[in-house]
């Protein structure tokens, strides 16, 4: 079969705050193929992800995302992976492709699934799937008090790992970062893995980091996520050599598989965490597993959004029993909800898995998305380049 | 003086082709703040550059590039890194921020010089400009003899170094490009300085590129360029390690400085190549140009377009005496000429110099580039968010 159409449906909230929280808008992907629909997701900033794919061409290596995609063939992983090189080949100087061709991959997974009746685990070559252990993603509260009573919370909604950042968390002292740090660890109590998220605010300032470690170190912290950008290898790799039992995390950032691994073979972080929406979809994120399975790297992934977007997540880590940890989004904004009429649940373990059912086994719901859905135009010298599809008509036909 | 404005123009030739010729279309920019204008320029896809600008925002740090620029104080290059600090933050996770930024920055500069009427390279802190030895960059011909002439053309225009790639190069076999790197020697002659650029055809595989190491050396090639994927440190190291007298080159793809950074201290590249349209500008070429000062490697401009952007190129190297090879746009396309009514021209020694007129030095030519001009809409539910300026209007305002 060959690839028919590829429509973007950019929904958000009705108002979008400067909160960290990235499920505040959805890029949804639908593919069709063969009289087959896939759905994907596109993390994030939707407009530019949608002009990266309707662009004029600029050069014979910087072309529109589209040019790569359309009318391809689609019949199994290799086509996928055949049409992954031609969009890093054909759109190389488009910086943005990388991000908006994620969406389409993951859709490509899910159709490749339905059509074959195989979840995309099993595509991917796992025999079964392994429970993961759901970390609550919050924000650092306003006090340590705040912090506290979300850490208490967490752990009352049947969490057993909850991860804490961003907030005032590294912008102040090192002081004030350890009293945070030491109410969460007392909020969790003992028995729960506390992750501290540092959202890149110490840019490649080494000594910053480190005046923190002694605090996560005596909280039992799992991880430090993200102290510095994604590209300073340099940085990640002198901290990773002074943390004793805290472990260096990161790659949420990583827009290529490249970039992932060099996180791993330079920065010497001991968990790589990946968001299939951003690397280049899940065929990009599973060549990232198999590296960091192979460098005894913890494979995390990345997923602040929908359940789309976490079942695809999970599925290049499915069948990896050693790699447990799994990012949750625990209070995503209604928007992220209402993408599907079905969600992976945290089940009487408090654990979770990719799903049985064929793709990605998630059911997106169109109607639901209606009240949220944003409606783009684009025109380059008065002719249309890019209208989003018209929605109660493509529901109908959907249905 | 605070930044009042921010004005894209996209120019392109009416026909683009699948050439690998960047030089094809252009993304303006001009920013004006305190009743100074400046120019600069972003490489590449004029459309999605745009929409980074003024897409809604996704989220506190995923906010369109506008959201840190406008209003803000710029009265000297440390207000340039502030706001490049800014950018970076405010828009983490919005892929394509860094080439927009990069026009925006390389613009502040020209603005700032304008306004302090100092060239660009001495506000960065260099004291005299040194001579750079231009090469000229062309396609590899179809067959040897085609490159052969090309070669023999190259040398009758005065240039005493040239570039090769692209075409063939790369995708057939080894003996087929040795008989290429070997044509285009002697079609040079002895005395002229060859250069092989092989625009990551390898991916990041070692052995084919290594294939080409003898019949490099055999002919004296100064570099092997760009033989992979940007972030494959990896292979470039190992290809590094095998090489003898032919250098690797690369760094064109780096949107950050650390991209360089990492492919001079991981990659072992003997030339880093840098565009200060997609690197992040001016400011963030000065850093590599540092580094690489530090680490012993040679910098080098990356310029295919306009020589707004080679003027661009050259300030954060203008002052490196021993860093003497410089990118030159031999056959750009009338609309990469069209920009500016000067350009930086060959002396009688067959050298170029950044320009000591105040800024960047270059007249951008608006009403020459009326022809070329594309006029871009974008709407939201049916909200105009970017509208392309009224150039006419605009002209004679300038003017």
């Amino acid at each position: 079969m060959n690839i028919d159409s590829v429509d973007f449906f950019y929904a958000s909230m009705p108002e979008v705050t400067l909160e960290a929280d990235g499920s505040q808008d959805a890029l949804l992907v639908r593919v069709t193929a063969g009289g087959h629909i896939g759905w994907g997701e596109c993390e994030a900033s939707p407009l530019t992800s949608i002009a990266a794919f309707v662009t004029p061409r600029s050069h014979g290596v910087c072309q529109p995302v589209a040019d790569s995609v359309l009318g391809e063939r689609i019949d199994s992983p290799a086509d996928i992976l055949r049409i992954a090189r031609n969009v890093g080949r054909n759109s190389m100087d488009l910086l943005q492709a990388g991000h908006t061709w994620s969406g389409i991959e993951i859709a490509l997974w899910d159709l490749l699934g339905k059509a074959k009746e195989q979840p995309v685990w099993q595509l991917l070559g796992y025999e079964r799937t392994y429970a993961k252990l759901p970390y609550a993603s919050m924000l650092m509260g306003d006090t340590p008090q705040g912090t506290l009573d979300r850490a208490r919370l967490a752990r009352a909604n049947g969490f057993r790992a909850v991860k804490f950042g961003w907030g005032s968390y590294g912008t102040g002292t090192a002081a004030d970062d350890a009293d945070h740090v030491a109410a969460a660890r007392e909020g969790l109590g003992d028995d729960a893995q506390l992750l501290i998220d540092a959202g890149q605010i110490w840019g490649d300032d080494v000594e910053a980091a480190a005046a923190r470690l002694e605090a996560l170190e005596k909280a039992h912290a799992t991880w430090l996520e993200e102290p510095f950008l994604p590209h300073a290898y340099v940085a990640h790799s002198q901290l990773a050599g002074r943390a004793r039992t805290v472990g260096i995390a990161g790659g949420e950032g990583a827009h290529t598989v490249h970039m992932a691994t060099n996180l791993i073979d330079y920065g010497g972080v001991r968990f790589i965490q990946v968001d299939a929406a951003r690397i280049g979809g899940i065929g990009a994120s599973k060549a990232v597993a198999d590296h960091a399975v192979q460098r005894g790297v913890t494979y995390v992934n990345h997923t602040f959004t929908s359940h789309l977007a976490l079942s695809a997540s999970m599925q290049p880590y499915a069948g990896l029993a050693d790699h447990r940890i799994c990012e949750y989004p625990v209070e995503p904004k209604p928007v992220a909800l209402a993408i599907s009429s079905n969600h992976i649940l945290l089940d009487e373990n408090g654990e979770v898995r990719a799903p049985d059912a064929p793709g990605l086994g998630i059911d997106v719901d169109l109607a639901g998305l209606v009240p949220y859905l944003r409606h783009v135009e684009i025109s380059i010298d008065h002719e249309r380049v890019y209208t989003s599809p018209d929605v109660p008509h493509r529901v109908s036909e959907v249905v």
